[in-house]
């Protein structure tokens, strides 16, 4: 027996020493020392660490967490042994040495997600990432019920990121008080009419805050939910002042939350929501705050920065890493997705298009066959729309997912994830195969296309393919594919029982050699999948 | 008789001098000064002026143009008296003063045309300029007679810009030799097959290609239009090797062009015709082409770059005023044209969106419906459309205006003339006045708003305004309105014996307070211009 018990002990030594030294790649290895500073811990402590690997090196900041507790968190980009040495003003945190190993990421544990392709998006493992996100921009900010149900909600989705603000949201319809707040209460004063207002200091953050907010990140993380993070906003209309800070303090807040966050993989970062609307920050503020974000995260996470309608941001700054507008126009027709592809040579999110719901507002009110309708009219053009939905059936205490997460109520999330599965099966971005010309067709490059027929109805449809194949080798004479008629509503995929064989070119077209035709039901929202027969 | 003879003597002698003296605001003024250079004059003799006013001052370049002569152009856009000295490697043109008064310019003058209300234009006068351009590459290649034809067609258009090469261009369908080249021919070679190879001497132009080439622009001129004058283009494919010049021959020939050209005030410069087909210039290349035309000419003419479908420069750099693109997406549907605009904040031409015609090729093809179509669904995007025509009807001999010019066979160059008047009547420019929402509604911000129906027939339409109006005063309950019916393809304009009077908003849009309505001719291409009434 004590062979056994010491054996036993040996065991979970090891197990303990394991669990300090080594990391999956992308996740974190955190460094966690103590100190208790007689000044302001947020502002006057400095501490950084460089890691270093054969290959390379980064340096990183940390951030005081409270309770004298200083934290640096890194997320290893390779495998193999990371050596580290910290740098600070207080002696206590300074030339702290150490070691970890980073070990290869388990099948769940993708990487980080980055632009791939010049238009889409791939994880550090390779496999390609279709954005299908939807929106919920206080939901952390809501009781903490409704935020369990929240991420119960997403698990039954096909999600796969999330649009989501830092700053609690003040705004017709979302009137919540949160129970956290990213400052420490300076004073509460009362103006004229009595009204409270409350005076933040804005150089002592609230660490509980934070570590809500990173909770509910590591959650989402947990789904396979991209974090698209909201870093400022306009609805906030001087209740708490967070939408007007001194640009002082806009720094140190981007400064203190890239230190905290961008060691989580799945964090994207997002300046701001309608950044138009922010009205005490003009264009030249915004381009210092990107820079700011891109200077303080070491593993550049997709960046970037979202408008009101049809209010575009300079998408072409080397900052800025993909294209997240608010627009429907570029979806609501034929064609027009791919223009702003074709401009910013980027990949293209209309992160708001409106949402399914029954608001009086006229961005809150699409029926849900319209809503896929936008979703499959963006990836048809090479581009990609977030989902959103707006349901209100009691009054303003109803939680919109929009703003408050809750349930979905709606009937196009999900067809978000039926679509999810038919781009992953793809294995690869789709884009126009014939640019400006076909409006319909879609290419993978590698013998799959996607033809989207929209709201249009046939009972049949001549099998053909265009001859242009945007970069890839054109399809040829002799070629043969079968076809699958998608319903993207019903979310059924029926396989057509026969082959089809291309025939010459003919006016920039090949047909089949027999002009065989597909017998479609008479049904709008029908997409094709034609894939090439190699055997 | 002697009293006589000596005041007609002496008014002679004064015409003389104030033709001299005095030159209108936009107009030439010249200096013309002799020297025998012993060495090459195009490359060894620099020769500059300063133009100094009371309130400004401009350095120009001088140019040789052949037979010992040297001539310096300058444009002066001030009315006031204008003194001259200039600067030269060589005495006979060094030190040289001089001044002249520049007069009021005359009515069909009104300078040259300049980016104004951020996405249009305006002659330097203050007059609105709707750019209705066409195309003719190729035209000053060709027989003398077709040139003149060409003229004389124009002549009855309302036509306002012409797209037009420097170079000849060698194409399917346009093989035709010119009669002048841009440079000294150095020797004619053969090559393996016997095939002649002109082997040309960079560093010496040929001044009576450019004389021919300005006397064109001057007609132009006369008539009107504005020269968008494309500096390269890749239609040569080794036949003279303009396309393929040394860099150091290209910014020669840049630098040669803006000296003798700068000074025409209907001068566009097109930086390349489908820039990206250039196999021989890279895009930093031609980053380096536009600067080049931007720094030699004081004037800032409107520069532009157009690629081949769907391909976008990066036309938010400062050197180019305005979008010229090709890409006919965003005029096919509605809403897709504004999406440029919204992006670039700059004037967008669609320079290029097919034509009307009856090749095989697909460009060039439309009928002369859809043409003024896509023109018409420019204009209410709040961009423009320039309109092309390629009609065949014999072999590659026939002149297919679209390259050569002649005769325009079609039937949509009228109808642009028609939209003209209506453009000019409106006095300032339209936009779209509830963006990415409504898409067929454009306002010119000063009670008169174009309702462009496109190809849907009505029996009636419901009188109706978005209740935004872009960014001027919106449209408010009582307000009256007339209503006129313009019919696009039969150019008539039929007034509607009723006034309209608004109520109030209902669901973003003022109907009439009756709901009266508007009865249509069950016809396409129709549009509504719809002025409010102050008596």
């Amino acid at each position: 027996m004590k062979y056994f018990l010491t054996f036993v002990f040996s065991c979970l030594i090891l197990v303990k020493l394991l669990a300090q030294h080594t990391v999956e790649q992308w996740n974190r290895f955190e460094i966690t020392l103590s100190h208790r500073s007689k000044a302001n811990a947020f502002t006057d402590v400095h501490f950084k660490a460089t890691f270093t690997h054969k290959d390379t090196s980064y340096t990183v900041t940390g951030f005081y967490d409270g309770n004298d507790t200083f934290r640096l968190r890194f997320m290893p980009t390779k495998t193999g042994v990371w050596q580290f040495v910290t740098q600070s003003n207080i002696a206590e945190l300074n030339q702290k040495h150490g070691s970890f190993t980073c070990i290869d990421a388990t099948a769940s544990n993708k990487g980080m997600v980055k632009v791939s392709d010049g238009y889409a998006f791939r994880y550090a493992n390779g496999q390609p990432f279709f954005p299908l996100g939807t929106t919920s921009y206080a939901w952390v900010h809501m009781d903490e019920a409704i935020q369990e149900q929240t991420l119960q909600t997403l698990q039954q989705t096909g999600f796969n990121k999330l649009r989501m603000g830092v700053f609690p949201k003040n705004y017709d319809l979302v009137k919540e008080e949160p129970s956290l707040f990213p400052y420490e209460l300076k004073e509460v004063k009362k103006d004229a009419k009595g009204k409270e207002i409350k005076v933040w200091d804005y150089t002592k953050f609230n660490p509980a805050f934070f570590q809500h907010l990173e909770q509910r990140i590591e959650q989402l993380q947990k789904l396979g939910i991209e974090a698209d993070l909201i870093i400022f906003h306009p609805y906030d209309k001087g209740r708490w002042g967070f939408d007007a800070m001194p640009m002082e303090a806009n720094l140190r807040y981007v400064a203190y939350l890239t230190a905290r966050l961008s060691a989580f993989r799945n964090i994207w970062w997002s300046l701001a929501n309608e950044y138009d609307y922010v009205l005490s920050k003009s264009e030249a503020d915004w381009h210092t705050l990107i820079k700011a974000v891109v200077q303080n995260d070491p593993y550049r996470h997709l960046c970037s920065i979202h408008g009101s309608t049809a209010h575009y941001f300079d998408y072409w700054i080397p900052e800025i890493t993909h294209v997240s507008a608010q627009d429907e126009a570029p979806v609501m027709h034929w064609g027009a997705a791919s223009i702003a592809r074709n401009i910013y040579h980027k990949p293209v999110i209309y992160d708001e298009v409106g949402y399914e719901g029954n608001l009086k507002q006229r961005w809150g009110r699409y029926s849900g066959e319209e809503m896929n309708y936008l979703i499959w009219m963006g990836i048809i053009g090479g581009t990609y729309v977030t989902h959103g939905e707006a349901y209100l059936f009691k009054d303003q205490r109803d939680t919109i997912f929009w703003a408050k997460g809750g349930a979905l109520k709606g009937t196009s999330w999900k067809r978000v994830g039926f679509l999810r599965k038919i781009l992953e099966e793809l294995n690869a971005p789709v884009e126009p195969a014939d640019i400006s010309r076909d409006y319909q067709t879609a290419t993978n490059g590698k013998g799959v296309y996607l033809i989207y027929l929209g709201k249009a109805m046939a009972n049949k449809w001549l099998f053909n393919l265009p001859h242009k194949n945007a970069s890839f080798p054109r399809p040829t004479k002799g070629n043969r594919y079968k076809v699958e008629i998608i319903d993207t509503w019903e979310m059924s995929i029926a396989s057509v029982p026969a082959t089809f064989e291309l025939a010459d070119v003919h006016d920039y077209r090949l047909y089949d050699k027999d002009l065989k035709y597909v017998r479609l039901p008479l049904k709008p929202y029908l997409a094709l999948r034609i894939t090439e027969i190699h055997e």
